[in-house]
C-alpha cells in the first residue's frame, strides 16, 4: 500500500516533511496547500506534486493522509475538519493552546475514528528512543527518577513569544512529553519555578526564559527538567533516568567530533545550533512511524491524548509558578 | 606558627582529620581524647600524640585549636565549650539538627569571637573548587542555573537513619551549602518532592530516599538538586553552572579510568563507591584551610552562618514536601 | 548547469552514489549499465534513470560524466575511454593494483585533458575534513606527527582478499591517502611489519591481517599507521594529528551515543560495524564535491596522482615487510 | 617485619621515595646519604632519619635495604656494591646506559642472591596497572597489538640531553618496558623512525625529539611507539591494547576535571604538565610493592633482567634509526 499524502502549509516544516514524505518507499505527495503561493510552488516544484486548496485536498478521493503544519491556532480546525474527511492525520505540536479546544477537537476525533498523530518528534530521535528501549529491554530496572535538560541557543523573536502560549506550552511541552514517555506513569504533582535571566522583553510579554520544574507520579517517582532560552554553547538537549538498577542517559549533539588540545585545554566544538539540524533523524523517522502506522493500519502514536495531556502538566505548571504551590492533576 | 591541635573523637572521619593534621608542616597533633580507649590509643600510636580527656583539652595552655568530630548531638555543647576555651573550632556539620540550638551556640560563637569553621567538605574538592573559580574568574558570566546530582551508592543504615535528622538534614545539606557556594546570592524560596523508592523500611522511620528540589533566589536564580539514596554505579556527584556567557561543570571520578571495548560496547568501571575515597583531597584540603586561616589569621570559612543557612534550607524543604508549597524564607 | 551522469556498475556502491547524484540539485542520473540486467533494472526504477550499455554512455551525447564502480580490473581501461569520449570521470579507488598501469592510465588521463577524480572517500568524512580544516586554519601550527588508526570490524571473505591486492593495497591505502592529506609534505620513507594474527586463511593467500607502518617526509615528520582486520568493538577509525602548537583529533562515530550505568560499569554502544554506515556522510559529500568541480570547471582532487602516490606507498611497504627494511621513494 | 632503608641521593625522586618509606607502616627510613649536604640535611630533618655516608650505610647492619637516586653513571657501582654488602635494592631506572655494563652488574647482582628492583614506574600507575589486570582477566582474549603514546610537554635542557644516553634510552625505555609488560612476549624484530622536530639543539647534540618505533615479537605481535620532546597540553601518556576479544585503554589524566561551555565549544583544562603529578600514586605503589617483595621475601618485579631488555631495545632502535633496517633481536 502506497499512502497518498496532503501537506498543509509549505513552510520551514513543511518542507522537512515533504522531504520525508517523497524519500519513503511506502508514501506519495500528492499535493500541498499553502496559502503563499510562492511557497506551495517552490515546495511543488521541488517535489513534483501538486498545488490545491486546502478544500480540495479536504475533497480529494486520491489523498489518504494530511500533514498539518499550519499556523497554531488553525491545529484543532484542520484536525476536525479532517478527521471528518476521513482522512488520518499528522499534527504538528500544540493541538491548540486552550486545553477546553483540544478536549473539544479530541472528542471529534474519537466520534470519527480518524487517525490522529501528534508531532512529539523528540521520541523519535534515536538517542531518546534508545533510552526508551533501554528501559523497556530492562536495563536499569524500574524508572525512578528522570532528569531531562532542555535550552536554546537563543531566545525567539517578540512576536514568537506572543503568539506561543508561554514557555511551558511552547518549549517545556517538549519535556512534558519526554517525561511521560520515560516515566511509564502519570505526573500527578506538578512544581515550577520561573524567571526572567535572559532577556527583559519576555518578561515585559509576560512570559518567562527560565524555568525548573518536578513532576511526580503516584509512586513517588519524579521528573526534573531545567529549561532556558539561552545556551552559548548550542542545542543542549540532554535527558537521564534512574532506575532501581542503573542509569540510561543521552548525550548532547554536535556536527562535528573533533577535539583540539593546546596550552588551554582541550577544545571540542559547540553543539548543534539549531533545532532542525539537531533533530533531522528525529522528524524523518516521525513521519516514517505515521506512513508505517497508517500503511500497516496500528496506532499512530504519540496521539491526541498525549497531546492534551503535555499540554495539561503545561497548564498546571503555569499555575505552580502563579500559586507558589505544587499542583495536584 | 605551628597551630596545635587536640582531636575531639577518633572515629573514621577523626582519623582522616589527624592525618591532615600531622602531615601539614604549619600543624601539629597534640592530643586526641575518645570515648573509647582503643580508639584513642590507636590514633595516638598512629600519630604519636597523646590521650587527653576531653576535659583537659579544654583546659590546655598547649592546644591552639580542635576538631570535633564527636556524634552529632554533642557538637552544640562541644562549640560553646571550647569557644568559651579560646580555641579556634573546626567542627563537623551539622551544629546540630535545630535551627534555635544552631543559633543559641553561634550566639555563644559570636560573644566569645572564636574562630569557628564547619565541615563543609565539598567546597575543598579540587573539582568543585575549580567550578567556583572558574564562576569567580568570569568564565560564564552571570550564574543564571545550577543543576547538582548527588546520589550515594547505598541507603544508610536504620540506626543510622534514625538519628540523621531525615535526608534533607543529612544528604541534601551539602547540596544545599553547594547551592549558596555557587549562586552567588541567597535562596529566598524553596521547593520540593520526596518519596521512597529504595527502601521501604526508610519510609516506615518517617524519612525519604529520593528527593528533588527547587532553589530560587531573589533575582529568579535557581538551582535544581537531585538526590537518592542508591546508585548502583557508584558515588555520584556532578554539579553544572549556567551563566549568561556559558556553562562550567565538574564530572564524576573514578578511581581507574580506563576502558575496554568489546561486541558489547566501552565500558569504563565504576565511580568511586565511598565518599571517603571519592573526597580524599577535599578533607586534606580543608583542614589545610583551616590550619591556614589560623596560622593568618584570617576568617575560617564556610563558618558557623553557613551552617545554619544550609539547615534553614533543609528545613524549608521538608515543610515544602509537607505543606505541598513553595516556602518563602 | 546540470550535470548528466552515467553510473557504471550497480553494486552496493553505485546504489550509494546513484542516491547522491539524484539528490543533488545540480546533477542528472541519465543512465545506469551493469552486466547483472537485475541490478542495472532495479537501479533504473528507483531513481528512474535508463538502462544502456557502456558503449552506449560512451557515445552519448546526452552525458557529461561517469561514476566508475564496476570491478577493480576494469578501473583503468574504463578510465581511458571515457577519457578519450570526453566525459569526466569519479572513479572508485584503486585505479589498478598494479603500478605501471596507473602510470600508462594517467598518462591517457593527462593526454585527453580529462578531469579524473578518485574515490578517497575519506577525506570527505565531516570529522577528517574538520581535521584537515584545523591545521588548515594554524590551529596546531606545524603538522609534525600523524596517528592513524584503521581496523575493521571483521576480515572479508577469501573471495575477496584473492583479488584485493593484499591489505596495504586495499586497507592501508585509505590510510596512505589520509596521511598525505593531513601530513602537507610527501612521505620519502616507509617502513612495515606485518602478521597473520586474525585469520589463518588470509595468511595461506599470502596476505596479513595485522600491520603497522611508519612514513616519513624529508623535514622527518612522521606518520604511524595501525592496521587490523579485526575489531569487535565496531569499526575503528580514528586520527590525531600532532603540531608544534597543539594537537587536533578525530573521535570514532557510533549511531546511537547512550550510556548505560550500573554497577560494571558505564557503558556505551559499540561503534558503526559497517563502512558504508561509518561515512555515509563522506560518500554523499564526496559526489557533491565532483559534481561542484564539474559545474564550476574547477580541478576535482584526489585526482589521479593521489591514487598512484597512495599505491606506490602501499608497494613500498609491502617490499619494506618482505626485505626487512625502510624504503625510500 | 619492619624493612630498614638506606636512602642514597636526596634529589627531587629522593623526597619521593623518602615519603613512600616513610608513610609506610611495614618499613622505616633509617638514614640518608647524600654528596650535597643540604639536601641530605633537609631530608633527615623532614623525616626524622640519620644523615650517613655512603660507605656507612654499606656497612650498617641496622639497614636492609637501599634506594639508588644517584646519578646514572653510578647506579651500577652502587648496585654491585650493595648487592655484595648483602642488601635489597631498588635502583632507579637505567641501572646503566651501556648494555655490557648492565650485563656485569646483574653477574655481580646474580652471584649474590641480592634482591635488585628497577624503577619502571609506570607498571605501578593504578590506571595501567588496571590495563594489565585487564589482559590477565581475559577482558581482550589474547593480546595482538599494543599502541603507546608518550609525548613529554617540553624538552630537556641540554646539560641533560647530553647525560641521558640519547631519546630511546631515556624517554622511549619507558615505553620499551611498557611494552614487554604488556605484550606478554618478547619483542625480536625493531624499527624506528627518528627526527629533530622540536628543537635544533637536541640535533646538535645528536639526539631526536620526535620518534616513532614499530616492535613485533615472534608470532607476529606489534607494538606502535610514538614518542615527542613537545605536547602543548600537557603530560601525554596513553596506551591501547588490542586483542581476540577486545581493546583495552588508559585515558590521560589531568589535576581537575571541569569543563567549560561557551560559543567556543566545550573545553577541559590542560593534563598535568610534569611527571612527578602525572605518576604520585604510581612512585607511591612502587615502593610499596618493594617493601612487600622484601617483608615476603617474594620476587621483586621489575628486575634487573628487565632493566636489560629495554636497554637491549632501546640500543636496536637506535640501530635501526642509523642503518635503516628492522634489527632483530
Amino acid at each position: 500500500m502506497t499512502v497518498r499524502f496532503g501537506l498543509l502549509g509549505a513552510g520551514r516544516i513543511g518542507k522537512v516533511h515533504a522531504k520525508a514524505v517523497t524519500s519513503n518507499p511506502q508514501a506519495k505527495l500528492v499535493a500541498v496547500a499553502d496559502a503563499f503561493e510562492q511557497a506551495a510552488r517552490d515546495l511543488a516544484t521541488a517535489h513534483g506534486c501538486e498545488i490545491r486548496s486546502i478544500d480540495d485536498i479536504e475533497k480529494a478521493t486520491d489523498i489518504d493522509a494530511v500533514i498539518i503544519c499550519t499556523p497554531t491556532d488553525t491545529h484543532a480546525d484542520l484536525i476536525e475538519r479532517f478527521a471528518r474527511a476521513g482522512k488520518a492525520i499528522f499534527c504538528e505540536k500544540p493541538i491548540d493552546l486552550d486545553v477546553e479546544r483540544v478536549r473539544q477537537c479530541l472528542n471529534v476525533v474519537q466520534e470519527t475514528g480518524a487517525t490522529l498523530m501528534v508531532g512529539f518528534n523528540r521520541r523519535f530521535d534515536p538517542h531518546f528512543a534508545a533510552v526508551r528501549k533501554a528501559i523497556d529491554d530492562g536495563a536499569i530496572g524500574d524508572v525512578e527518577m528522570v532528569t531531562i535538560t532542555s535550552r536554546d541557543p537563543g531566545a525567539p523573536p517578540a512576536e514568537y513569544i506572543t503568539r506561543s502560549g508561554g514557555i511551558f506550552r511552547d518549549m517545556t511541552i517538549h519535556d512534558f512529553d519526554m517525561a511521560r514517555f520515560l516515566l511509564g506513569e502519570e505526573p500527578v504533582a506538578v512544581t515550577a519555578h520561573a524567571a526572567v535571566l535572559v532577556d527583559k522583553k519576555i518578561g515585559e510579554l509576560g512570559d518567562y526564559d527560565s524555568v525548573s520544574v518536578i513532576l511526580s507520579t503516584a509512586s513517588g517517582k519524579q521528573c526534573v527538567i531545567s529549561n532556558s532560552r539561552r545556551a552559548t554553547y548550542g542545542y543542549d538537549q540532554r535527558i537521564e533516568v534512574h532506575g532501581s538498577k542503573g542509569m540510561v542517559s543521552a548525550e548532547n549533539q554536535r556536527p562535528v567530533s573533533i577535539e583540539v588540545a593546546n596550552g588551554s585545554g582541550y577544545t571540542r566544538p559547540p553543539l548543534h545550533d539549531f533545532f532542525m539540524t539537531r533533530y533531522t533523524e528525529a522528524y524523518a523517522n516521525e513521519i516514517a512511524a505515521f506512513i508505517d502506522a497508517i500503511a500497516k493500519g496500528s496506532t499512530a502514536a504519540p496521539g491526541g491524548d498525549d497531546g492534551l495531556k503535555a499540554l495539561a502538566l503545561a497548564d498546571a505548571a503555569l499555575r505552580s509558578v502563579k500559586e507558589g504551590r505544587t499542583i495536584t492533576l
